[in-house]
């Protein structure tokens, strides 16, 4: 037994969200058919637009609808010699709301994952490469995740940087603002030992 | 700073889901834009189709997009004699799976919950007692959660039955099969005694 078409339709499809097992897109259903169609609606005018609006920024390849993000439009941004690069666009809000850096971006969507088939032309770094040639950028800030790949990713570009004689650097990993030494894991700490710098 | 307007109304709109805060709502659209935007479009294909198809069974007030539902147009199964009650459909859904029951079914969209403004109305009893009336039914097993409310809705319900003589059980609560007992609840334990049979 299932249930109605529509409603098995409707649960099969809240599937393709991820982490939705057959469970909680029954419960999602029954949320959204319950006590919020309105939102249902919402979701799904929502879902259209952005499948059809949302592409990539052709100078940083953020999601944008535009041909340039907010960011790439900007009068004085788009100007700055220092571009900080980041694995995802949540990197980048990260960075961002963090309110420090004022330079331009270029999201990489991954890192270099040879065994998943992804390599520089899936992150785009022939675009970054012609950014370079055109000497946009004098210093390329770093900012991939602390994780093998993208550590390794973040040496691969900064190879690419040393063609081009642009400065890369990378930014510092270690112990968290905050956080207690004794709760900080034992790579970390390797990591923070490893960056330390001069006291003034 | 926010991501494009189309990607952050995406964003927010995910958040209709239950249990489905910023961080996972923006993990979620990127996952679509990137890697599913057919999946994200059928979505809200099937969003639309349920909500403005998809409504209360007539008799039983399971969900269908008919004005009866499967069960309820089924001829064998709408002629029963014997309804069993439950909180909601996915209740229902278990209880179809085990392929046990092949009666007709009432489903409550909830339990008793004076203080959250839910009545004997807002479960549709003034609709059950008028199917009591045209005596459609001679026994009433009441499949409400083994929970203070449920079992609440359950006496009342049962009350309601008395006064058109017809039979009021409860499932039977106790040990699950293949359980063991010393993994379960004091308050499972407690009731499975106080409903053991006579063996055979
Ligand atoms: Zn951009
Ligand atoms: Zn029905």
């Amino acid at each position: 037994m299932e249930f109605s078409p529509l409603l098995e339709k409707m649960i099969e499809s809240l599937r393709c969200l991820p982490g939705v097992g057959r469970k909680s897109a029954q419960r999602a259903a029954f949320h959204l058919l319950e006590r919020d169609r309105r939102g249902a609606e919402d979701l799904a005018k929502a879902l259209i637009a952005a499948i059809e609006h949302v592409g990539h920024c052709q100078h940083c390849r953020n999601y944008t609808e535009q041909d340039l993000c907010s960011i790439c439009a900007h009068p004085k941004r788009s100007q700055s010699k220092l571009m900080c690069i980041v694995e995802s666009p949540a990197d980048l809000l990260a960075l961002e709301q963090s309110g420090q850096f004022k330079g331009r971006y270029f999201v990489l969507f991954g890192h270099l994952s040879p065994l998943d088939g992804i390599g520089p032309e899936q992150l785009g770094l022939s675009v970054l490469e012609q950014q370079f040639q055109n000497s946009v950028v004098d210093e390329v800030v770093l900012a991939t995740n602390p994780t093998v790949e993208g550590d390794a990713t973040a040496h691969y570009i900064a190879d690419l940087c040393k063609k081009y004689s642009i400065n890369a650097t990378r930014i510092a990993h270690g112990v968290p603002v905050g956080g207690e030494l004794e709760y900080v894991d034992g790579t970390t700490l390797a990591r923070s030992f490893a960056g330390r710098t001069q006291m003034p």
